[in-house]
């Protein structure tokens, strides 16, 4: 499929002027009768469609950036938003949400949909990315800059994050305050998220220094707390079969993690008291939970102003080299990884 | 404010053609290059303006629909907004969700921005509804379908349910449970669920059958989990001064209910043995919440697949007589006002 651009760039090219004048002759604004003539009889030969002159429509400013994620019930999502929303709001831009789907072809189906026009540009954060979706991203008839994988080396504005390094700091918590039979509770691993979350388990799983005793790997179907439910319970009940008990389980996110606690207690253990949870993300929904939730940061408002930040620059024409940013992740310990005897001193720990 | 269809409507006339082929001709799909060069003629005469020429695109279908909500963070309104996709993803819909902000005069401007035409229909939901929001829903130049107050006597399309009647089951529970001193914790009086709830608790403190030894109030600034802790927090240490502690608090949604077992735990109190709570929505939080959460479901599934059937029709054209719907509240009884022994025998109560 031709991208807008390159058909409006035919027309301008075959009327012999400039691409802005073409523009400016299609939508009847400030261009010359002659020049009107000129470029409707190129745009005629060449066949540029209806359709394509409403996308054209995207040269004049919308000024609404969407913001498209695979889950918008993962509160995650809601604190990038509404950090993007403060950087651009005061730019005159709204803030419009729309879901990716799980696949890269949905994904790529919606950059796709950006030629209709109806924002100036798209913060995107994909489950999946493949070939299909990145070559959409860099034909994109508006800009589009990506948190998740970093895309830089692929010419797209992203921003990214070490979740790998993430989930080895949760680990070495767990390790640090005593636990030593670790279960790990991922999301689908062909995932960005999954794939990188992956990848730091196995990196702290196999560090030399390291003193655990045991490690289980549990995969949940989707990254929600109801995954999170089943796949905890498999991993916790499948541990207590042969051998000692798993005493601590690192979730790829916040929602895992409280479906891990929720297993938990439908088992019969305790958090923190039998079992440990890490969480990752830090978000609201973590930190007002009972146990609250240990959870690894990944800046989620840092990673929406950041990419805020960017697309601003983009929608303000600045069309140099890629630009890229990174967070940090940071571990933030409350209570659900709290040992036994600091927990039995928790306010409300029963006292009536 | 002329509307662009008037406008639209002006060139067709001077013209001499039907609206359709107006239309047509000014997009460039299936007209001759006869119609065209009149129609253009028209326009050119009457100075039918580029932005007015890109409205009238709204006359092509985007095949989007906006659902805008106060608050994205609230999970009442993701549990709406995938209802709302269900419905109309079948039909090639995609769904797109925006902020409405606090107050009437944002969502105006929000309604009003539909000119532009990035969106088939809105489904509207909005925290304060006034004249001026009623007038421009009226006057939008696609279909809008409320979901809050009833504005069916207004010539709205609205879905609407009856949450007074929902505090008031929820008081009657507290009662029968044995709970005697009540707190309210309400969100800002001056919203749509705001005054509905008030409405409701003042119906049920009054009904002289009520066995309600004492009721206090405390508002929210927002109906956030921030929010509720703090005015929670005034509910539960005021009541301890004068008498004897409230045993109960019914909160206007399950965020602010969360917020209120957050501050009761804050002071040294369990929930359900010392405090009982309920909250109203049924939210996928409330329900794996520990402990999980009585509340009044409001059908926001229901209220969700109800608004899109209604819009469904409309953007087919359908321009009877305004649709409303209306859904029942509903109790749903969980650990959050278990009397003090059922309590005890709940799975996971501290054995280990």
């Amino acid at each position: 499929m031709t991208s807008s651009r390159a058909t409006l760039i035919q027309v301008a090219e075959r009327a012999g002027v400039s691409l802005a004048s073409t523009s400016r002759a299609l939508h009847g604004s400030g261009a010359s009768e002659a020049m009107v003539e000129r470029v409707r009889a190129a745009a005629a030969e060449l066949g540029y469609s209806p359709d394509v002159t409403g996308r054209s429509l995207r040269l004049r400013k919308t000024f609404q950036i969407a913001f498209a994620v695979a889950d918008i019930g993962n509160p995650v999502y809601v604190e990038m938003m509404t950090a993007i929303h403060e950087v651009l709001a005061p730019h005159g831009y709204r803030v419009v949400v729309m879901t990716t789907g799980d696949t890269p072809a949905s994904a790529t189906e919606l950059v796709r949909s950006l030629g209709s026009g109806f924002v100036d540009g798209m913060v995107l954060s994909p489950l999946r990315t493949d070939d299909g979706l990145v070559r959409a991203i860099k034909q994109a008839p508006v800009p589009v800059v990506v948190i998740g994988r970093s895309l830089g080396d692929q010419g797209i504005d992203s921003v990214s994050t070490d979740s790998a390094d993430g989930i080895g700091q949760a680990v070495r918590h767990l390790l640090e305050t005593g636990r030593r039979r670790i279960g790990f509770l991922n999301g689908p691993p062909d995932t960005t998220p999954g794939e990188a979350r992956r990848r730091g388990f196995d990196a702290a799983a196999s560090d030399p220094g390291s003193t655990a005793e045991r490690v289980e790997v549990a995969l949940a179907e989707d990254f929600t707390v109801a995954a999170g439910v089943a796949a905890a319970h498999r991993l916790l009940a499948g541990a207590s079969d042969g051998g000692a008990r798993l005493d601590a389980v690192v979730a790829a996110n916040d929602l895992l993690a409280i479906g891990a606690i929720r297993a938990a207690r439908e088992l019969g253990l305790s958090v923190p008291e039998d079992v440990a949870v890490t969480g990752m993300d830090d978000t609201e929904l973590g930190r007002v939970f009972q146990p609250s939730l240990t959870s690894v940061s990944l800046g989620s408002d840092e990673r929406g102003r950041a990419a805020a930040r960017i697309m601003l620059r983009l929608v303000d024409g600045d069309a140099g080299e890629p630009q890229t940013a990174s967070v940090g992740p940071r571990l933030v310990v409350r209570e659900s990884t709290a040992p036994a005897p600091a927990r039995a001193a928790a306010p409300g720990g029963g006292a009536g």
